[in-house]
């Protein structure tokens, strides 16, 4: 079960497929899309779909993972990530791939058993988890890959193999 | 010059198609794409980009329009209306279409000549452009064809044609 994680941004769109070997998670192939600011957003959104549509028929994940995104505060990016989520999305109906939508609280719950961890011990803990040679970078790959990682964990639920989620 | 006006939504994306006949602008085509709720967000999402994709295929427009959008409120909504317009200019790239992006006040004041006006006077300037039968509706489709007026409007100025846009 191939578990691919997004965390969706205009300049940077984190990515991270994870699996389970045995009883543990590794990660596969991990990283990070980027458009530069200078380009026109329509040709940096094309760029996102173009780069993830290849991702993922290279990887052939199971499931894909994405945060729900809600906004309090920062309103002015709100658009521009939703942008990015909505090109995300499209890829996930372009290619049959099963959409799996998670809370933040539930991410950081997962990775870190605290649903209000700090960036800092996500990251610490999505290196320990996967057993990565160094904390990914940026941020953003950490990220995709702690939602990669939160998918994997409901997908191996019993409450999920029971059709209760 | 036919020009393309989008107004981006998720349950409801207006589209409209005007172009100049001598002096006047005339409606080739207006309408709206329709999702349901009950649908997944990644299968409306897909929905709306085929049926754009078809729509730019049939007519052949020269350059899309499409509000910038500002969220000082209601922000829950900014992130799906931010998906649905993030799909909306990956048509746009997808097509090599001319992507004209106005501020709503551009469009208000292009329409009725007052950049504050307000919805009703947008549909009664929009039908009397547009020599339309009766007002568009719902609203979206209003929106949609006044975005297409100022695109036109914009396109045909001495200032675009000299490069100075």
């Amino acid at each position: 079960m191939l578990a691919l994680g997004i965390d969706p941004g205009t300049a940077i769109c984190g990515y991270g497929f994870v699996e389970y070997q045995g009883s543990r998670l590794i990660a596969r192939e991990y990283g990070a899309i980027t458009t530069s600011p200078k380009a026109r957003m329509q040709d940096r959104l094309a760029h996102i779909y173009d780069s993830l549509d290849e991702l993922i028929k290279k990887y052939k994940p199971d499931v894909m993972g994405v945060e729900q995104l809600f906004f309090n505060r920062n309103v002015t990016t709100a658009i521009p990530v939703g942008q990015a989520r909505g090109i995300v999305l499209l890829t996930a109906a372009k290619n049959n791939l099963r959409l799996i939508e998670q809370t933040p609280l539930q991410v950081k719950q997962a990775v870190t058993g605290y649903g209000k961890a700090d960036k800092k011990q996500v990251i610490y803990m999505v290196t320990k988890l996967l057993n990565l040679p160094k904390p990914p970078s940026p941020d953003d790959v950490a990220d995709a890959l702690a939602v990669a990682i939160c998918t994997s964990y409901i997908m191996d639920s019993p409450a999920y193999r029971n059709g209760l989620l």
